[in-house]
């Protein structure tokens, strides 16, 4: 296993002990080793946005935090949630007296680990409200809404909701911008490879030689088929096609588009699968209005991509289009 | 092979395509297809910077074009140089009277191709000027400097070059700043996978599991040893006693330090790798001024990292620190 890794346990450990001394500029460490903040966190008055997940996604989570995004996150092992524990010291580490934004994915360790920090904040008078990015149309059906997983529409979701907080915004108006943000956000994904946890030391599940996976989850969990390898042009009908009908997406929609690559990705190979999606787009009358191309929500050295589409209305649209400085993301 | 791709022959075709339609608030097409622009190029009265280089290494080379930045590269084949005619029509594109630096790669076909291409601007009046990057210590003993590949180096040569013409530099000022860049800058790779340019369809050289090169070239050059793999910290040290004691650096520099990954190296362990890198550099008391930490010079999808490091004067500095917006470097 060719891999970069000292103690394979402790690799969370090291990698954010580096991300700490990288970007020591913007970020820095808390009393807990698994949180970490942006250096101008608290902010008096400004709603503190908390996001929190497993490592591995890379630069998810972590990378988000910034100047006008997300203020503080906790930080999971490996493709393994947080401890409540440490979303509660996030809260704390991002609460400027204005309330806190847990904007996170639906994971079940996720929800109870986040269930039981807001519990622990209440206690001490931190109010935290949630909202719980459900984007991945190939998790669950549309009317199990509540099933599907966060993928990397959480991304978007971060961005807008730390735009309005960044913005002056309440915590109900926080709350309400970065919910409906995910409301109209659609992402689905396809696997090409698997990977590999080092400590475990085999690939996490399997995919042939020749074989893709469509609607595959960030953690290796099934997709809704699994097929020959197709063109790309007809990779980027497939994505649009789980995703449009499903919000749905309509002729004079304005969107955003994140197409990230899971990991392994050669980059080239991104621009060629965003090349049809604009190109479809575009025939369909659907005007991008902000897009993302790279690696912005990753698998450890999965192959693939995700695509990620969000229908902006003039707030989403205002939203996304703020200044805002983070490692994963700079507007 | 699970890549995405249409016709494989058409692969930088469609990935620039992509790339001009994902980013055409910032670049634009010119009317030689492998030639891309900042859109606000030519400037008048300041001298043009110009880079090209094989695809594949993306966001390296198109991805550097931005303003305060590359004003526009040559783009070639997967692993290949760009014609003369396209370096020559990139010289013109990015001619706004005051001369052109082309700051590139010290690759045969490279070469070959900027020679010609300045030979074509001088008969149309164009100044050109170059600096070659040989910034690779692996590629050939300290005392045949000439004989060196210019690997990630050339992005901050590209940076400082860049910087300097947009402060308002002559064309010989730009050409000092560039060549003092990359006569300061050092670096070295190590391989842990090899890559498949999909037209060819079968890996361009093997790397056994288990073993490491060190030394690796951005196409599988053959490195300066073949090792088993090492703990992270072991892989950081060897990078650093190849690096520092070429230029030498020593205690008291400052400098910055580029640490790529090759493709497919998990963001999380480039992290694991710049902890130990910058844990040293602070025990030898050479200061990190500025740090890139991410995929910068990709070699499609091979795993394994390049370290870069350039030891600062106040001038380099300064045009590091510069602001510049392209989509592989924002400042």
């Amino acid at each position: 296993m060719n891999r970069i890794f000292n103690d394979p346990d402790l690799m969370v450990e090291d990698a954010v002990s580096g991300y700490l001394k990288a970007h020591d500029d913007l970020v820095s460490a808390t009393t807990n080793p698994r949180v970490i903040k942006v250096k101008s966190a608290p902010k008096a008055g400004k709603v503190g946005v908390v996001t929190g997940g497993g490592s591995g996604h890379e630069p998810a989570f972590l990378g988000y935090v910034g100047e006008d995004m997300v203020d503080a996150v906790a930080v999971g092992e490996i493709f393994s949630s947080p401890t409540a524990q440490a979303f509660f010291d996030a809260f704390k580490a991002s609460n400027g007296g204005a309330g806190v934004a847990c904007l996170y994915g639906n994971y079940a360790g996720d929800n109870m680990n986040v269930k039981m920090a807001v519990k622990m904040a209440a206690k001490e008078g931190i109010a935290v409200k949630t909202v719980v990015a459900n984007d991945d149309v190939a998790s669950a059906p549309k009317d199990e809404l509540a099933k599907r997983r966060g993928v990397a529409g959480e991304i978007l979701m971060w961005k807008v909701g730390a735009a309005r907080a960044a913005e002056g915004g309440s915590l109900d108006e926080v709350i309400a911008a970065a919910q409906k943000a995910i409301d109209n956000t659609r992402s689905i994904g396809i696997g090409l490879s698997p990977c590999t946890i080092v400590a475990v030391g085999h690939p996490n599940f399997q995919i042939k030689d020749g074989e893709m996976e469509v609607g595959i989850g960030h953690h290796g969990e099934p997709g809704v088929s699994v097929m020959k390898t197709k063109p790309a042009a007809e990779m980027a009908d497939m994505m649009l096609d789980y995703v449009l009908p499903d919000l749905p997406f309509a002729a004079g929609d304005k969107v955003a588009v994140l197409l990230s690559g899971l990991g392994a990705t050669p980059i080239m190979e991104l621009y060629i699968l965003y090349n049809r999606i604009a190109e479809v787009l575009g025939q369909k009358k659907i005007a991008i209005k902000h897009n993302f191309v790279g690696n912005y929500f990753t698998s450890l050295e999965m192959m693939g991509a995700t695509l990620t589409v969000m229908r902006l209305d003039d707030e989403l649209d205002r939203l996304l289009a703020r200044p805002a400085r983070s490692i994963g993301l700079v507007k």
